[in-house]
């Protein structure tokens, strides 16, 4: 089965990671690369983007997308877990291409209209990008094969709050619209990626087995590993972004659930994920109204973690 | 060791269960029940609350408090998990006592003032008693001993909303008070109660050793427990109210972590206790800038419940 897939991220360490399997994997047809503020500025995940693909050998398109959150005020990039340059902070071949000259939201319509009911729209950063192309073309929703969101937390607790995770947080008010827009969508939140652990070792087979990415890959690695031990005490690191193409190619790894969800979009709980499981009642039916979506809450992470290993060594 | 306590309570077929032991056990001294609406209408926990100290033939100040939330307007009391009357509409004996002529908020503030370092206020409901005491007397913080809540949740997800615990969504701007007053302050939420069951088996030996008193346990215990059987699919019941005082007096069966809480008041999380562990970076500081409290994250349930059955048999 061949999957053709937009896939829209902020890169990023992690994002570069899942971006080579992206670019490599044989059964995902990569359409585009939408870029978004996030883990770094737009300009610099483009410039990203953009290396990534040539260092594959690959002309891919990349169009360039939010710079900032739909409505909240931005948080400079976390520059102490992906580097000031999002790459770990390694030295960086030059780029010779450039962006598509359409925007980010743009790209997703144009290529959603083209193959209707075909294309999957991957997305591991602010999903600010999502929330644009809804505007330009509500009626994306119905052409979409299924949008799968890295993203948010339902029981694990949150990474940049205690109940957010970075990607809801960043643009909750996006998050709101992207995850109740009626879409098929499945949500890949914390409550797997930190299950899954990519060790010094997997990362060697990448190194071994990517040419001159997976120098960038492994470089970028270090840097971000040295985050994850310091402040999180892990050997190793969570392959967030990573995590959403594996459920796509890999569902069998993944235990789902149906139900509702609701995005906080301010007070204490901004950028929480709230799941109302199908069919379960509570003392309101607020959080039971929204479309019905199917969110992973449970993986065998080893075995995720391996297969990224195995995808690109 | 022998421990003074003040129980806040909305009984309900769990705060039932729990005054029994209240009642009963030697290293507790029961210096007095306050209500609040909440399971039942404040009325209807007074007649309770008197009932249930009858029973045992005890006598034991009954204060009366709140009557509805301080902020949000109040949901009609849930008959289908407790009974109109509170013990599962099984008939009861008639009350000859009365209530303490005080509100719960002045009997709470007169009796840690007369005690001042000795008193434990252990509180299963909605909170609104102990916000009207810190607002009669904000020295109450400096002369409880420790203040203990069943309420709550920081993992679990909630029982009402798929975030929030009952007692906290009854009354969120009560909650938000109280859990950062400075206080000492000890959380038990569904993380702790939804690990413990009290079995047919631990209610038959109750029954056995509580006289006129188990007649009434174990009559509503029977109401309560088809409705778990009915919408959770547990057989048995949580005896929520009874872990507070659990964790009084065997606090080795828990694990605790220390931290700051926030509660959510409004929006689709409300009435969500955030919790932000000591010590832990977030993206802002918000989270970690209440007083530190103690917050149970983990029980040995099984022992919990056979020492409420072992308690009252």
């Amino acid at each position: 089965m061949n999957h053709p897939i937009i896939f829209d991220t902020d890169p990023g360490v992690d994002d570069a990671q899942a971006i080579a399997i992206a670019l490599r994997h044989p059964e995902l047809e990569l359409l585009g690369l939408t870029t978004t503020y996030g883990n770094v500025d737009v300009e610099i995940a483009t410039h990203n983007a953009l290396l990534l693909a040539e260092l594959a050998g690959r002309e891919i398109p990349v169009a360039q997308g939010a710079a900032a959150p739909l409505v909240k005020e931005r948080h400079p990039p976390p520059a102490h877990i992906h580097g000031t340059n999002g790459l770990g902070d390694i030295e960086l071949p030059p780029v010779r291409g450039q962006a598509d000259p359409r925007s980010a939201a743009q790209f997703i319509v144009d290529t959603l209209n083209a193959r209707p009911g075909e294309v999957t729209l991957v997305s591991v950063g602010p999903v600010g990008n999502l929330a644009a192309a809804l505007q330009l073309d509500p009626t994306i929703t119905g052409k979409v094969k299924r949008v799968v969101v890295m993203g948010g937390s339902i029981r694990e607790g949150g990474n940049v709050t205690p109940v957010a995770e970075a990607n809801m947080f960043n643009d909750p008010d996006a998050a709101a619209r992207v995850l109740t827009a009626g879409w098929p969508l499945t949500l890949v939140g914390l409550d797997i990626t930190h299950r899954c652990v990519l060790t010094g070792e997997h990362m060697a087979r990448i190194e071994a087995g990517q040419g001159a990415l997976g120098k960038v890959l492994a470089g970028s690695y270090g840097f971000y590993r040295d985050f994850y031990r310091e402040f999180l005490g892990i050997d190793g690191c969570c392959p967030h972004d990573s995590c959403a193409l594996a459920w796509l190619l890999r569902p069998e790894l993944f235990t789902t659930s149906r139900g509702h969800l609701t995005v906080a979009t301010s007070g204490d709980a901004e950028g929480q994920t709230i799941f109302a499981p199908e069919g379960r009642g509570f003392i309101e039916t607020r959080w039971s109204r929204t479309p019905l979506v199917e969110v992973c809450l449970g993986v065998d992470g080893e075995a995720v973690s391996d297969w990224i290993a195995d995808t690109l060594a």
